[in-house]
């Protein structure tokens, strides 16, 4: 079995019957499983994660996207997460079986079907036409209330779909990426700069690790600090590679950690680094576990 | 999806025509999967494991048993292993989502048919009906030679089956067991009883840790011993526990671990304990991992 992961930002995160409607085109959808709906008041903004085989993810993901457009009015919407429009950003991600190759081919084969119905689409990160283009807060800069003077520039003509703005549904990027790992480590410290000194040293932009972002949180009420990370490729920086980092950083200044968690979903593949780190096992593989291969069989 | 495991060993492990035939039973049941057969020639028996829905699984294991009953003859069986019949041994072993108790159900069903057809069935680890049937090596005590005598013994009538000795096919045991993990540790060392040593401190049976069989071994070819382990109930005793254990161990005696190894196919759940134990993460579930979600759903 190939799993192909789409999840899709709508800019609506107050309606719960909105919210309904547009979550059951995925769960009518027979051949796509969906594994998560995560909505938030506050950037009025709803994310929503399902799996399946590739074509039947473009497929579930198209009529999703055509319901959210049909209910979602830009007109109306106040938030304070950025964003560009009603489908505001739809990224596919290779999970299982499934090379980045194929997410990108399923990825502009939806941003086409998507732009043939009106819809102005801009393709970001691995399914990136332009080198600018790859990078979601460049693509996302101005926001909605932009986008009209956006759109009269030739620079910014769309990769499918009309330069034309509007105003119900603004415009939706469209792309390819890795699976992200959203990893945090806490430290028995009440320390802040602490935390965001070893976010730093962790952190791609500032020298550290590739694919790593990271920033220094206070957690209130664990009375703890933490580093927080998105780990964007974990092929290449896995996670024992941060936590063994970050464990030394801070015994270094007499800190030690309380402890570490991933946040949402994680695919197998991340558990094979900690196996073959933990246990000095560079062999291990995922084929090794039995739940792998009966998916294999599927 | 339930998952149930079947894992029969058979006395027949050096014509690859009737270890094919007898394959054949798994591989063309739609419904089961047959995930490895391993054939021993010194031993002159073969392991087979398969994993299903249960009631598939029981029906497979059926049509498998009867088949390897009617190709093997027993009267010209010698080899290695211990051994009582032509389907030696029948364990099955409950995998993803499945509780003992149904594995336990499966096998005594399992037993009540092969019973009916004439064999002589003995349950035993989960399944045993009689306190001192638990152990297989108490069971097996004798072997096949020995079975006309024990048959005679009222003490020794079969769980299922008739208390009678068919020369050709000998008699069957039948069980429900944990997962069992063949884990193994490597030693920088070429001091084999430094590893017994250890062994010795690690197993159960000398005071170690529940549900681990140890033996110290020599690795000729790599220059290492190795502290060669079964962890029979990896929910009560898991890896980091004897990883942890034996690394202190050896440290003590100024050697360093050289790596370690799992050997076979292993259930997902197995690795839930390796991911809590070394990130600190006493939450973690395998219910995050996207693989395990997909499973539920089908």
């Amino acid at each position: 079995m190939k799993l192909l992961e789409c999840v899709p930002n709508i800019s609506e995160g107050r309606d719960p019957e909105k919210i309904a409607a547009i979550s059951s085109e995925i769960i009518n959808h027979p051949k796509v499983r969906l594994l998560n709906v995560s909505s938030d008041r506050d950037h009025h903004r709803s994310v929503f994660t399902f799996v399946g085989e590739p074509e039947a993810v473009k497929e579930a993901a198209l009529s999703f996207a055509l319901k959210a457009i049909d209910l979602i009015d830009m007109r109306d919407h106040r938030g304070e997460h950025p964003r560009l429009g009603a489908v505001d950003v739809v990224p596919f991600v290779p999970i299982h079986g499934v090379q980045m190759e194929e997410a990108i081919r399923i990825a502009r084969s939806f941003g086409k079907a998507l732009g043939e119905r009106g819809i102005p689409v801009f393709f970001y990160e691995e399914a990136a036409l332009h080198p600018d283009r790859r990078e979601l807060p460049v693509i996302r800069k101005g926001e909605y209330e932009g986008l009209p003077e956006k759109l009269k520039d030739p620079h910014w003509k769309p990769d499918e779909g009309p330069a034309v703005f509007l105003p119900k549904s603004g415009a939706t990027i469209v792309g390819a990426r890795f699976p992200l790992v959203a990893y945090n480590v806490n430290l028995i410290s009440q320390d802040l700069n602490l935390a965001k000194e070893i976010a730093k040293k962790v952190r791609y932009k500032d020298g550290g690790f590739p694919h790593v972002r990271a920033m220094g949180v206070e957690l209130k009420e664990k009375g703890m600090v933490q580093v927080s990370m998105n780990l964007t490729n974990y092929q290449v920086t896995n996670i024992p590679k941060v936590y063994d980092f970050i464990e030394e950083e801070a015994q270094k200044r007499g800190v030690q950690v309380a402890g570490s968690e991933v946040v949402g979903l994680i695919p197998l593949g991340v558990l094979e680094g900690i196996v073959q780190h933990y246990l000095k096992y560079p062999e291990f593989s995922i084929r090794q576990v039995i739940e792998q291969r009966i998916l294999e069989f599927e």
